[in-house]
């Protein structure tokens, strides 16, 4: 398999992780979204991703998937072991919705596009970014505190789906300089990561790409 | 089974459409999301769904389950008939890639709250605001049309999870006044959708809150 990544993008962190806990080794190609007016707008990266966006899985046979959540939930089913999800659909539901909360809710809007968006098309100077960004990270964060359990991970003993997007989520709130103060469980789990080998493989700064 | 819901939100639409597609019957409850300043703010519905956004599904047990695309995953494992994901791992990956085009790539960015935002915090007029919109929806739409098939619904001969969340997107297309006539495919789904008894029972004008 062959990974398209971007060593800063939450959407391909969130693969990385999710392959590395699986214990999948890929070839990673790297996609710069800000060098040269964004490689993932090029005639060969559209046709593969047509939404000219990272990350990009091409199987061995082919196959390109797209999308994060689609990706990370085949690699689910493909390799099922590690679980990362557990067997109940009760409680897979509550994993995939604190997934949901930063893959729909969150993440959307404080992705590059937007931002640039908001900077170039509407005139907004840093600090209405900052502001704005703060509107969707923040009740997301706090939902998600009051969502997961008292356990060592989100959902458990072991890092879940919960975790694998909630991770580069926190990288994308320290990024942006939001305080998570206010979430001890959040911090906690983080905390735990930190020194979880796949998470620490996957991180952006341990990428071939990363600056 | 009992279904918070909101005529008009499009995340609600789609759990409202899986739930017809598999002949459930659920209770509704309406939340007016803009009525006495958005009753999902209210303390009791804030007690179901700590991120005061609808939908939520509550079980005939008292679980609560939120985030529209777990529970379509919950009712999808727990009534697998009709299925809306086909069972090859790689195909399922491809169906919800599209849907995971709309709910993290599209939705989210024309969503009330971010909408608002850019009205009432950043002062933006309707011209820009429709600027914003059309930024989103008309890229999503046309990687869409380029993912799909040439079968009668997205991915096969029967409805699916990429039409269920297709279908409510279309509906925010035509209220925000985006041109379809450069997505054949898509338009062909949406002429058959519209003379769907499933579809057609979930459509928010047949709603008992529909205005």
């Amino acid at each position: 398999m062959k990974l398209y990544t971007y060593w800063r993008s939450t959407s391909s962190y969130r693969v990385r992780i999710a392959l590395a806990l699986k214990g999948l080794e890929v070839e990673q190609a790297a996609v710069h979204l800000v060098r040269n007016g964004g490689e993932q707008h090029g005639e060969a990266y559209r046709a593969l991703n047509p939404q000219e966006r990272v990350p990009t899985l091409v199987l061995d046979d082919g196959t390109v998937l797209t999308q994060s959540p689609a990706i990370i939930e085949y690699l689910e089913e493909a390799f099922p072991l590690p679980a990362l999800l557990p067997a109940d659909p009760v409680l897979r539901a509550k994993v995939r919705a604190v997934a949901d909360i930063i893959a729909c809710d969150m993440q959307p809007l404080h992705n590059l596009a937007p931002l640039t968006y908001l900077r170039r098309t509407l005139g907004q100077a840093e600090a209405e970014v900052s502001a704005w960004i703060g509107t969707w990270v923040g009740p997301g964060l706090q939902a998600i505190e009051t969502l997961i359990g008292e356990e060592a991970y989100c959902f458990g003993e072991t890092p879940g789906l919960a975790d694998v997007f909630l991770v580069p989520q926190l990288y994308a709130a320290h990024r942006f300089g939001v305080d998570l103060g206010a979430y001890p469980r959040i911090r906690r789990i983080e905390a735990l990561t930190e020194k979880h080998p796949a998470f620490v493989k996957a991180h952006p700064t341990n990428q071939p790409d990363g600056e």
